[in-house]
């Protein structure tokens, strides 16, 4: 089984880039199933009811997402119906939205965690390492696959939770920080890990936003308007090969010229 | 002379607190200068021309600011021409406004100083330290009383300041917490200290914003919106009596019962 | 019944206030009941066996604590041991020691429950209102008073938290800042509340640590060694009386002149 | 020329990797100056003057830091002296030691600065924009080539900070996260940049150290002693060639197996 993981797409840049690589990394590397987190989706800032349909118009299984899966007021208008949409499951009961899914694909089951580190992050969240226990030992033994995405800051707090989940999980993919990491690597027991996939999006930016206005904040303290940048996209993304006890990463990335 | 320090005011409930007991704190303890901390004067976050004039109207001599200053996004086409009206003086030289002001009133130079702490603050500004001493000795010899608005969430920097102007500020008040401190005190060489003057506005809320919104926030981790709570009033100060090497610190707290 | 609520009491200092004042306030209030945090007993920084014991010997009843509550050694080789201390029930079901216990005196039986905010503290703890949620449910039938310890930095989440339990608390009594708060007051539906008792201990201090050194992390940003401070000491408490319906909270303060 | 930028070195493991497979990646890559980041070189926490030395003795140039600088008590009696060590130069002017150098090599005048980030940081440091902007106003003229060595947490700062700096220093490497980023990159102005270049040491780790007490410390919420972990190694660094207009930027990465 492959699996493709798209980290944070920022704006309408990251859905061009979607666009414009996704069908080509398809009829290069066919993945089984394709995730993307969707955080950051639209204007850079949450997820719409509208940009979320485009998004699985164009082949993506689940849409998983972060500290800004709420940014958008409309957000509580759908996402409770939204089987394929996921916000970080340790964000406390009360909250709308699912935390994890099983589907099916090609006669297999995947479950597909979304979860939310704590260090930096300014959400009082639950613990995502004991979350991941309780919903591990629920759905272990009716699943085929567990992946994780893992949207945190902190590097140790990844990390950890990569050598936490080693040999439960399949696929731990870090999100958030919109850089790519280059420490894709199966762990000793046979976990594919990454700390962060990185943004698909504008090439040249803070993060996806536009430059001047995060610079103008760190010189003056005042606050900016953030927009997403423009120009030259970027596509970035991990596969990961997965057969009985074989397990294989790869880090992908397509550069606009 | 006879100082007023007014902490915090909290929206509409706030400035109707004023408009309702500062006439009686007049007459009672005739402060001849008054501050008074407008960063949530506007429906709790910011300050607009309109409520800056309102406030000024009521007799106020000097606005001070903090974290929330530029919330509201007019701030920026008046907060420069107002002397009046300050931020903190440890925002970056590139910032709008102006961090202090010389003001004088019955024969005497007064010099109010803003500035903002840092400790869990998230906004990059400069040493407030060292930029009060930096003021200090461009103004010391030209005044007659320096005054500090302190505004900053740590109590551990709070009083730390305190301590370190301790003997070249008159006064240095705390704000930013909206809840009174009850340490009110002289410093050993004759600074008037208080860690926190507390909000003036509503009496019954979790710092001047309605009770519900806050407690979703801590039970969801979702975001939520935050108004300014109504009902009973709370009118929070404090008075200084400065005579030459004579200082008193008085702590007024009046509520509608 | 009269409750006496000391807050953190700091290093020698602490305790040496502690039997200065107690006797007195013993005699002149007459407290059926007595909680005091101990966090920063020893040295400033957590409690060892003996000064729990000293403590304990000077007629307190329960003694809370906080983030402090592991920083010296030995507390793993007793605090599992030790049924009248207590370390907030917010640290994850994993960690020593425990988070509330129900006291009997003068035929009442007293629960008092641990607990510490999120905001700012930077310990990965479980949610605070939940916990209480959930010890309440278990003991409310059980037991004749409740009594909060919410040991936290942020003022909203401190008041937040008071009205969330309001009616069902008897007491809830912040600590941490080692700053009393002059908000002392019954809530709405009988709460007791008040933001910070504050600290006892060393009058002159930041928040209970010599000057200096405070002071020099500020301007250098290096690491200091931090120290009780000595000298003048204060006392301070709330005293809540509880008959029934009833309910009155008053702040203690003395001061070595 | 050619500049080798390795990352932050941990404790013995990250010394031994050095010593492994520095000669090999000088043989292969003949870099003409070479700097590390050595805050955490002795015992995964600061440095001292021995390990200072042997690091020294392996053919660096330059070694940088951050955050762990001051770790070890000892480094109060040697830093000062030693211009090959630097401090980020927005530590206040008075902190310990020095934030910039300018070094001879086959001819060139190299400039290296040290800079910290603030994000997340928790150090009341100065701006590190208006810091460079300052450093590189006096130097520009002084010298051949400008290396800044960002020590941030936040990606956004480490971004923004290198597109601020674009076209003014050389070289941009940023460290502290202990995770190799995949984003080398030239700059559109000409500065060749990382946001972090990863650590050389222990290659299964938790940010260097052992894998089970972080671990602990997010289960619990209790202290841990962190330990530099052992076991296989690996070296990170990039390569950057610099002839006139012409940059190139290369990441190295090798692996025990
Ligand atoms: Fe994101
Ligand atoms: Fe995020
Ligand atoms: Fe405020
Ligand atoms: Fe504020
Ligand atoms: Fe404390
Ligand atoms: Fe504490
Ligand atoms: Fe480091
Ligand atoms: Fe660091």
């Amino acid at each position: 089984m492959r699996f493709l993981c798209i980290g944070d797409i920022i704006g309408r840049t990251g859905r061009n880039a979607l666009k414009a690589f996704l069908p080509d990394v398809k009829e290069k590397y066919r993945p089984d199933f394709i995730i993307l987190n969707g955080e950051n989706a639209a204007g850079g800032f949450g997820i719409t009811k509208k940009v979320y349909d485009e998004i699985l118009s164009l082949g993506i299984d689940v849409v998983t997402s972060g500290n800004h899966i709420f940014d958008k007021k409309e957000i509580s208008q759908f996402i409770d119906q939204e089987e394929r949409l996921l916000r970080p499951a340790n964000y406390p009961p009360q909250a709308l939205g699912r935390g994890y899914g099983i589907y099916e694909k090609n006669g297999e089951k995947i479950a597909v965690i979304n979860l939310m580190g704590r260090a930096f992050m300014g959400i009082p969240l639950d613990c995502p390492f004991r979350k991941f226990d309780e919903i591990y030992e629920k759905i272990k033994d009716a699943v085929d696959y567990i992946i994780v995405d893992f949207h945190a800051e902190a590097t140790s707090e990844k990390t950890a939770f990569g050598f936490y989940t080693d040999g439960r999980a399949d696929i731990v993919f870090g999100t958030h920080s919109h850089v790519a990491t280059a420490d894709e690597m199966i762990l000793p027991k046979g976990t594919a890990y990454i700390t962060d996939v990185g943004l698909t999006g504008p090439k040249y930016s803070v993060i996806g936003m536009k430059i001047e206005e995060p610079i103008q904040k760190f010189l003056t303290g005042m606050p900016v308007k953030y927009e997403v940048a423009k120009g030259k996209m970027i596509f970035q993304a991990i596969l990961v090969e997965k057969e009985g006890e074989k397990a294989d990463i790869k880090r992908i990335k397509i550069e606009e010229e």
